[in-house]
């Protein structure tokens, strides 16, 4: 298979696991509003990481599909929260209007809500013999010290301007700590030993971080149709990127870098690692 | 010991456990923003609940400790939503400003989000041989066909008026769940057979209904300096209570009616029953 496909693999397996992810008997409109942001499509990086780190250990990736699920369900929750007026109040996201745009504010507010909670307990009903292992990372990632740390330093950045030891601090938190959680959470489920997870845990960092400069290059550089939200706004909003502390040049130097670093914290896989490697550097490539 | 002491004996063993709850290294005004709404007094019922159902079964309460603390992170985290201007938009909250008046709203969002997020590393952490089945109970309760779907429907009902069968739906829902919890999670953790648990969640449903239906009442005639928030507030926004469905006079019957199914539902405790069952009788005189 070429990187591609094999991507591609991941993503629709995912996709599939997601599309009857929302109970039936979940109220209206709660279900449509969590399906409409949930279903919208997207990359899925962080469901094909976690597959892909399984996959590294195990062949069938069948009893990581719930986990993958709970992941895009974080993720579309933080998403959710994230666009709502009190927090960046943006209006587009994967090319359509912002759940409370549709659904209006308080219904995405209980739809962020509603996707959390059902991430928690998609992990807890998988009777997955690792389950809890893989549920207490993605509670520790996504949490008060994870992403919702990252994005409380975010919305005070904006206030105070920021400078390079906060920004390290959103990047790990707000983005590279989700990116973790996966490589973590799959490798963890597969059974896999402590120097795997220390090495996948290596690699989700930094390809995390890699990740999060990419995204504030191209909102500088990049095509709004492409990206599907509207772009220029962390500059309008004062926002703390990587781009606004160190320059444009040093932005990408620092992208390669820590691709370079993700990449090599797999060595120990050898050739097995070469779809998580390309990914990383995949990535890359739209900025260089 | 009196009931009133027994009461306070398990409400104080929460709160010394809520107290160092949120992490130091949590950032501010996150931490705060958890805290404020965390350690704001209240009855601790939720607690309260899981410690006795545990005591039923089990002398020594500290097992239980880390998962009645995230029942009131859970608690807490809707309320804080429940409180946003896009919600029910209250300013006051057990006396005190409500969390997005003093910190904002972006950052009530992420406090929320953070408590919801923390019950479960919480519990994930607690090390309980028994944490996965406790948890997959609150995870269930507190979601989309818990919870969640409460409010939503209860959101609903401001728009379209409400009828019997929504009205029920939302007290089950909206409040019942997360009184069943409690009473579940503790006889689990406790090792309670299956019988048992039936028992306790009959116990929990009904008094859930009996709580709100009480809740709804107060709302009528009750004291704003007593309650520590603004009463009158139901009918004023058009919402959907036993009162406006069906009356006073029926909901002061309704209200003992699902009291005396909890106590009734007790029983195959005997005489080791005679806490929880007291609670039940104590919230009913509040509006006889």
């Amino acid at each position: 298979m070429s990187y591609q496909e094999q991507y591609d693999y991941f993503r629709l397996a995912a996709e599939e696991a997601l599309r009857g992810a929302v109970p039936a008997d979940v109220p209206e409109p709660l279900r449509s509003a969590m399906n409409y942001s949930l279903l919208a499509g997207g990359k899925r990086l962080r469901p094909v990481l976690l597959l892909a780190a399984y996959n590294l250990q195990a062949a069938d990736i069948t009893p990581a599909l719930p986990f993958a699920a709970a992941l895009e369900m974080v993720h579309t929750y933080s998403l959710i929260h994230d666009d709502l007026p009190a927090m960046d109040n943006d209006d587009l996201r994967r090319g359509k209007p912002t759940c409370h745009k549709v659904y209006g504010e308080g219904m995405a507010v209980l739809a962020g809500d509603g996707l959390l909670s059902l991430a928690f307990e998609t992990m807890a009903q998988s009777g997955h013999p690792r389950a809890l292992a893989a549920l207490r990372e993605l509670a520790l990632r996504c949490g008060t010290r994870g992403m919702v740390a990252g994005q409380c330093a975010d919305l005070r950045a904006e206030e105070t301007g920021g400078d390079a030891d906060l920004l390290h601090y959103i990047h790990r938190h707000k983005t590279a700590d989700l990116l973790t959680a996966p490589v973590v959470m799959g490798l963890t489920l597969a059974g896999a030993e402590d120097n795997r997870i220390s090495a996948g845990r290596e690699y989700g960092q930094n390809l995390g971080v890699a990740f999060q400069i990419i995204d504030d290059i191209l909102d500088v550089t990049g095509n709004e149709i492409q990206l599907g939200k509207h772009i220029g706004k962390d500059a309008q909003e004062n926002k703390c990127t990587w781009v606004s502390v160190y320059g444009l040049e040093k932005a990408r130097k620092d992208a390669a870098e820590y691709t370079g670093r993700a990449v090599a914290a797999l060595d120990i896989w050898g050739e097995k690692a070469i779809f998580l490697k390309t990914l990383a550097q995949h990535m890359l490539v739209r900025v260089q």
